[in-house]
């Protein structure tokens, strides 16, 4: 489960997230330069993977290590690499 | 140059995206199962590939084709393979 | 460490891998239409990616569970946290 | 369509990516540690990104430069969009 600080982080972090999503909007309503605006779409979407990767770490140091422990880590391990396709895709 | 239709569509699915910033950051408050957090942390990413390839498709459509009449396509071409590769990564 | 199954499953991807760039080449060769190429190419790098999937799995299974259990976890998730990170981007 | 230069740069690439997987089974082979697997997987998928570009690129100026000069840009534009989201995913 998430604990206290990955929780700080990654709500701090999509916190500045959304800022840049209101920062893109008004780029995007003043008709800034395309180039810079996908720029800008994919510094947003870099900062997200971010948060994922946080997330990510955490479940493994609490579940998956959980379950590890006591000789369960199939399920959990499975799930995981299906989560990191899903992710690199 | 972005025109009125890729304005209204990226600034539409823009606002969507900002809600499911916070679904998730309520999400993360609840302390919902990780992976159920990385998956919707996906979902916001993959709609904003979204938005930036309407507004790629824009760019081309414009300033790229508009180069390519007067035979002077070929700086925007570079910058255009310069922000697919940043996108790739 | 790998083991005889994600061995043997690996090496027999990256032999239809070689195969597949092989087969790029010759499309390349031939001059064939250039978004069938890239096609092609996506088609590749998918099949390594499910190459690199499969050794993460058996990492995270022997090395990653094994330092769990150790209660020496920590080293081995940062790394493979990074790993995941450099394959996102 | 691909020209002599793209064609012979994408083919040099390929032939090294070629080796490239060789060496991965290789490592494969001597059952060397899982990370240092994953990271030679990986520097092969960048490396077929950039043969993918470098055809994009070509297709760009000749094929999709051609269509909107003669002002039959939109199939050759919503193609390319098309691939580019293929391969972003």
């Amino acid at each position: 489960m998430i604990n206290e600080e990955a929780k700080k982080n990654s709500l701090n972090r999509l916190k500045r997230i959304e800022g840049q999503i209101k920062g893109l909007m008004r780029m995007i309503d003043e008709e800034q330069y395309c180039i810079d605006l996908i720029n800008q779409a994919n510094a947003i979407r870099r900062a997200l993977e971010q948060v994922a990767l946080i997330i990510m770490k955490r479940h493994i140091e609490s579940c998956v290590a959980e379950a590890c422990k006591e000789g369960e880590g199939e399920a959990k391990i499975d799930e995981l690499i299906k989560t990191v396709d899903r992710f690199i895709k």
